[in-house]
């Protein structure tokens, strides 16, 4: 089986010009899912794992299985005004202007054993704003996972300073 | 271990006047979490679930550890234009006006038989959103099935067509 027959292109989405990957085939079904979980956490079994960190909102869908996988806590972040107790934000550039990220202040304790965990590296602006958001709560980020990495992005130039995984790259 | 432990009352949010249970601390202790999980899909053990559908963005979470549970497909159901490939949409009443919900047309086949997660059963509007567009496309609706019922706002008076199951009631 290979995962990447259930990931398919979409022309054009979110605008002209950009070929979207979607994930949708992958989770509607259960073995190629199967198979991408086991190849996410590949390297993870040996490590001790306290909490996943997933990415509103397609980070959620992989970063749940991960957590259970792991025996793990899951913590998400989110978009501005949707976590509904104390927050921390981090901004991160977009093609036009800022947008920002928030994580509950109290997700993550000091020296907690963080997996960061997106759907896609693109230009690594979201995942950098994750990582300085769980570092900012004392959390040790132990590798930055992703289902897919868009390499000609480079994405992974930002994350120098982590462990970064992706099952695909394209 | 009581779940009811993990999930936390935040006052006006996400508006003044409003009692928001908060899930985030369920999520984020794999021992509640686990229990949690294992109440969801009690009654479903028996059956021949083929997909589970979960509503955007707090339906992913539970839906996708249930899909993964029953060895069934995954199915997210969204706000406007966060699908990218073809969709179909329903309407439900708000407050003031109407939103819509939208799922993939290939996303179920005629005769799956699906059952239905989000976190929340509240007035029931999203619920019976996503039974209209699960019904649209030819699923069977095996269980509509949540983590808290808000027993007052009567929600379970719209669902009268289909078996409702939650694990906690407020």
């Amino acid at each position: 089986m290979m995962i990447e027959n259930y990931i398919r292109d979409i022309q054009d989405f979110p605008k002209k010009g950009i070929l979207f990957k979607d994930i949708t085939p992958l989770l509607n079904d259960p073995k190629a899912r199967e198979e991408c979980l086991k190849l996410l956490v590949t390297d993870l079994k040996v490590e001790k794992i306290d909490v996943v960190v997933g990415a509103e909102s397609r980070g959620f869908f992989f970063g749940m299985l991960i957590a259970q996988e792991l025996n793990a806590g899951f913590v998400p972040i989110r978009k501005p005004n949707k976590l509904p107790a104390e927050t921390i934000s981090a901004s991160y550039a977009l093609e036009y202007g800022t947008d920002s990220l928030e994580i509950h202040t109290d997700a993550i304790k000091k020296g907690d054993r963080v997996l960061i965990h997106d759907d896609v590296l693109a230009t690594g602006g979201t995942a950098k704003a994750m990582c300085e958001l769980v570092e900012s709560l004392g959390g040790e980020i132990v590798q930055v996972n992703f289902l897919m990495e868009i390499e000609f992005l480079r994405g992974r130039d930002k994350m120098k300073d982590y462990p970064v995984f992706s099952v695909l790259k394209y």
